[in-house]
């Protein structure tokens, strides 16, 4: 009986299209109240035992953590017939919470500041005759230095695909037991191979590129049918998928980061889940997920969440409705869902000591619980960096989602950074436009004086592409004028400046429709004919790209003016764009000058002397050269960068 | 000696080129301190007087006003070498200001509450010779009902320029010394003869047509030598342009408005003057105007008001810099030129009972003196309504104007509303765009979707053209559907919504090279051919473009969803944007329906369920028929407008 009671929940996901899912569990979730309740009538003198114990989670916590509470998630079959105990000093099971599904228990642990780091058993026992022990452990907080630094305008980012970037480790290219097991390097879409490993081999190849900063998209396991490689589709959060590693290479990965000197982010999603997650074929209860009477997706309208005249309908769909069919939402307004994400996160942090967080789809999760979410994180790890994936379209959208902002109706998102779409807009409208009174140049121009609607636009991730966007190279038109343009714009610019892998040797294409943005990085597998990891394996004009991103990336480090300056920009003139950044103390200015025209322009430096007064000559960041201080040639399609003395 | 001082003064303006008049007034303003020093070491003894009284401004004043402190400003030759004095109960000299030009004096009074209305000589003497005495006057504050009444969203707005309009009178066609004499309607830069009495003339229409409120174009003396007619060059802020009429006539022409039910704004300048202003002759002090060592343009970057990230020569040059050659720009951080405009605003709205007033190039203006200006304006008439003039390219630089939002790091402007220009442009774009995920309808979803940044976005003047733009008709290609949608919309979104005049009789054309969108409304001169005031004078697409703005502007008047309403709008789908203004008491709602496809649409208006309960027919406003409430019917090109029953 237990078996079919079983089944009737979990055979939703297993046996229907993903399209039909949600009707199904809609259906399914009402038959079985409906039988649970018939059930639970009939065999309540019956001794009922969980068969397993299929899951404790978090698995394991932490002495010393600023808030007390911990809420265990236990999954096993007919766990909620158990009576639960431990003794522990320190410890006290305050609670202990059944839910509509009786293979999950959620434990209610107060942990005193006293309890200290040890293992005890959690007792499960049914009726006095059966019980199933856990071993809980606490461990220690890693105080160590040099963990969980924070990721600040000082860094710079490099976003990779760990599928596809380097195959370090070539036993856990296909993991039997999973249900996708085929290796595919020639399809876009199948897995590749790359891995945690892959990265770990080639950080000393990003700290010689200038790199501060690795970001992975999600490592986590997505052991999805189809498409897994791309780590938004989790199916277990507790677990680095195994074709990247286990949890301890990945904890392994971030100290080695650490001790040559680079930080890493993670990536991590509130908003949604695989359709193969393993909680999605045993749901809790019915309001774990954003459930609908049919299959709804999201608007990806952030305006209905800021617009003082959205109807309530658009905003739930916004907010509830699916990304995609095989994504299913997360409830963020059931409590348990939200101890579970967000010890989830915290534990990820203190186990593997990360320095920064980027959060998927940030405007689709429910603002209440990510207000309250980064105020818990923040609680536990004041340095840690956290920023928020925002692709809109204009500033006040974006600022609408800061934390601090002032516009947010008096509601405070505590979130301290996004991505900053609009500003890679407005770069490339300056790169490739035709200047006009709102447009090329006086677009960026325009862009950047909006930062007024910011607390603080230094902590904006930057970037010109991602995994999801076309390829900055050829979104230049593979001009490699304009490729430099781009870049020394990126690593001037205030904000985080994120790169995405290989752009520094200028890797291409578009987005749509063949997923070619994701190709491996050459070099990453054995048996690569050519290896760019490597000067050999480049051709002039990638060496070329590769050391000016280095000039650059590296010039950054020791620059005051680029690592904590303040931006002043002038309005445009004469088709020119010049900025500068600045730091008093330590003293240090670099003057940007933007020529994005087809001539050669000659810049009269008199209006600048707010920022230039005194200054006599300059070095050319990129060539080294000093020139004179006065009436600067700017040579056509021209970013010049210039170190002021 | 006196008059050859007065012409050092005098000669910066009068025989300098327009271009070459800073430069000049710089070094006679130097030039002219130095005689100065000079002649009164030589003549300190010799008695002086003044040839003659100027002008004492205001001409009078009002009792009872909140402000007890009002500021004379004498202009007289050598008038500085008077001593004045005054006899009157509850009004006291507090202090005789003496400035650089001694042909000026600046007296302050104050008023007790206690003093009453009456006449009251001011001598000025010179040396117990002779003696000049002004008669001033003190009037009574004139509290009848249906003055200075506001200007709301429950209004409609007509924008005309009035030597455009209608010639009421040919008697003040041209008037002899002033500097432009001529008068030719051919030519769309000179003088056409339109006046006051034109206005006067049509209120009856403009009623008719469903117009509430009537906006010309500024009526003081515009005395230029070329295009005085577009009255933004004031050359005396205390007299109606004697082409247009008399002070008494505009007070007079406010009365009959009101009479009719009617409301009047008043088109006011802060930021400039015209070259032909007597006092730019003879400047009070060099501080008077902004000036610069040379001719230097504003650059009309309102950024750089905003910007974070600005530079102060940036923020200056938009400022201090001059509009256009022949306007020199005023110094608002000077207090003698801020009380002169602030008491001059207030004296015309007291003295012809003004509803409402729109300030020219409002981000020009000095934004300390504006909120001041604006407190002491709305501390003396509470009921009065204010926009400015921001034609700007973002919601947030709109917003940043506007009185309370809260994006101004703290500053209040305590502005009312704005010229929404982004509105404007949202709305071309929804009528003429094609659609996509920013574009067409999309735009103008994300651009209302931006009101949170608004304190008030009501108080918004809304437009689809003015005297500075390409006519609406022109805009949409002539297209008559498009017409028709357009009119719809600004007729019944949010905001007070403004119309330039002739575009009820579909008068076209583009805001360059010629200048045509100020050509003159057929029918208001007498012999013109067509008198298309009138419906047999218009043609039949004319009449049905008449009927249609007459239609939705008188629906508005009896609609509590259009005049009071909020508004709520609904993420575009299926290429179909929906809107509604609804109202709780007295209930309403309007759903208005923009399709901007060339198919015909059917709309299923379940998810609109939280406007739409219960609903179960609809009045089409423009035809009056009555439809099923259910799979609505749109056609191609489309703005449907209903009543919800």
């Amino acid at each position: 009986m237990i078996k079919s009671l079983t089944s009737v929940v979990t055979v939703q996901s297993l046996n229907s299209s993903v399209l039909n899912a949600q009707t199904k569990i809609h259906a399914n979730a009402w038959r079985f109240k409906k039988t649970l309740t018939i059930l639970i009538v009939l065999f309540s003198s019956i001794n009922l035992f969980a068969q397993k114990l299929e899951r404790v989670e978090p698995m394991f916590w932490f002495t010393g953590m600023h808030n007390p509470i911990l809420q265990l998630l236990v999954h096993g079959e007919n766990i909620a017939s158990s009576s639960v105990s431990l003794a522990y000093p320190g410890v006290k099971l305050a609670k202990v919470n059944k839910v509509e599904n009786p293979n999950y228990l959620f434990l209610d642990l107060t942990i005193a500041p006293s309890a200290k780091a040890g293992k005890f058993p959690i007792n499960f026992a049914f009726n006095g005759k059966n019980t199933f022990t856990y071993t809980y452990e606490l461990k220690n907080r890693d105080k160590s230095a040099g963990r969980i630094q924070g990721v600040t305008n000082k860094d710079f980012i490099y976003l990779l695909m760990p599928d596809r970037f380097s195959n370090g480790d070539k036993s856990n290219d296909v993991i039997q037991g999973l249900t996708e097991t085929s290796l595919n390097r020639d399809s876009m879409y199948y897995r590749h191979g790359g891995d945690i490993q892959g990265v770990i081999n080639h950080l000393d190849y990003l700290k010689d590129l200038g790199v501060t900063t690795v970001w992975m998209t999600p490592e986590v396991e997505n052991d999805m049918p189809q498409a897994s490689y791309h780590g938004y589709a989790v199916t277990d959060h507790y677990k680095i998928d195994p074709r990247y590693g286990t949890n301890a290479l990945y904890k392994k990965y971030v100290e080695i980061a650490h001790a040559k000197g680079l930080k890493v982010i993670k990536d991590i999603v509130h908003n949604h889940i695989g359709t193969q997650h393993w909680f999605y074929k045993d749901l809790p209860m019915k309001s774990w997920l954003n459930q609908w009477p049919k299959y709804t997706q999201t608007s990806y309208r952030d305006q209905t969440l800021m617009d003082v005249h959205a109807s309530a309908a658009d905003r739930k769909q916004m907010l509830d409705g699916w990304f995609v069919p095989s994504m299913p939402d997360l409830n963020q307004r059931n409590p348990y869902v939200q101890n579970y994400l967000t010890q989830n996160h915290i534990w990820w942090i203190e186990y593997a000591g990360i320095d920064g967080l980027r959060l998927d789809t940030y405007g689709y999760n429910d603002p209440v619980y990510m207000a309250d979410w980064a105020l818990k994180v923040q609680a536990e790890f004041p340095h840690l960096s956290v920023f928020g994936e925002t692709l809109v379209t204009a500033v006040a959208n974006q600022a609408f989602f800061t934390g601090g902002n002032t516009v947010n109706r008096g509601f405070d998102t505590h979130l301290q950074g996004i991505t900053d779409a609009t500003l890679k807009d407005a770069i490339y409208e300056g790169i490739n436009g035709k200047n006009g009174w709102v447009d090329g140049i006086n677009r960026l121009y325009a862009t950047l004086a909006h930062d007024f609607l910011y607390k603080n636009p230094n902590t904006n991730c930057i970037f010109l592409d991602n995994h999801d966007l076309s390829r900055f190279y050829s979104m230049v038109g593979e001009d490699f004028d304009k490729y430099k343009m781009g870049m020394s714009i990126l690593l001037t610019m205030r904000g985080i400046p994120q790169m995405y892998y290989g752009t520094e040797i200028l890797m291409k294409n578009f987005s749509n429709p063949d997923g070619l943005i994701r190709s491996d990085f050459p070099g990453g597998w054995e048996g690569d004919k050519k290896d760019k990891f490597i000067a050999d394996g480049r051709t002039n004009k990638e060496n070329e790209a590769f050391n000016f991103v280095k000039t650059l990336a590296n010039f950054r480090k020791n620059s005051p003016a680029l690592q904590t300056g303040k931006l002043m920009q002038f309005v445009p003139q004469d088709d020119i764009y010049v900025y500068f950044r600045y730091n008093v103390e330590p003293k240090g200015t670099v003057m940007v000058i933007v020529n994005n025209t087809d001539k050669e322009k000659t810049l009269n430096t008199d209006r600048f002397a707010e920022r230039t007064a005194g200054i006599t000559t300059a070095k050319n960041v990129i060539t080294d050269e000093n020139i004179e201080f006065k009436n600067i040639k700017v040579p056509a399609k021209t970013t010049l960068v210039l170190e002021l003395r």
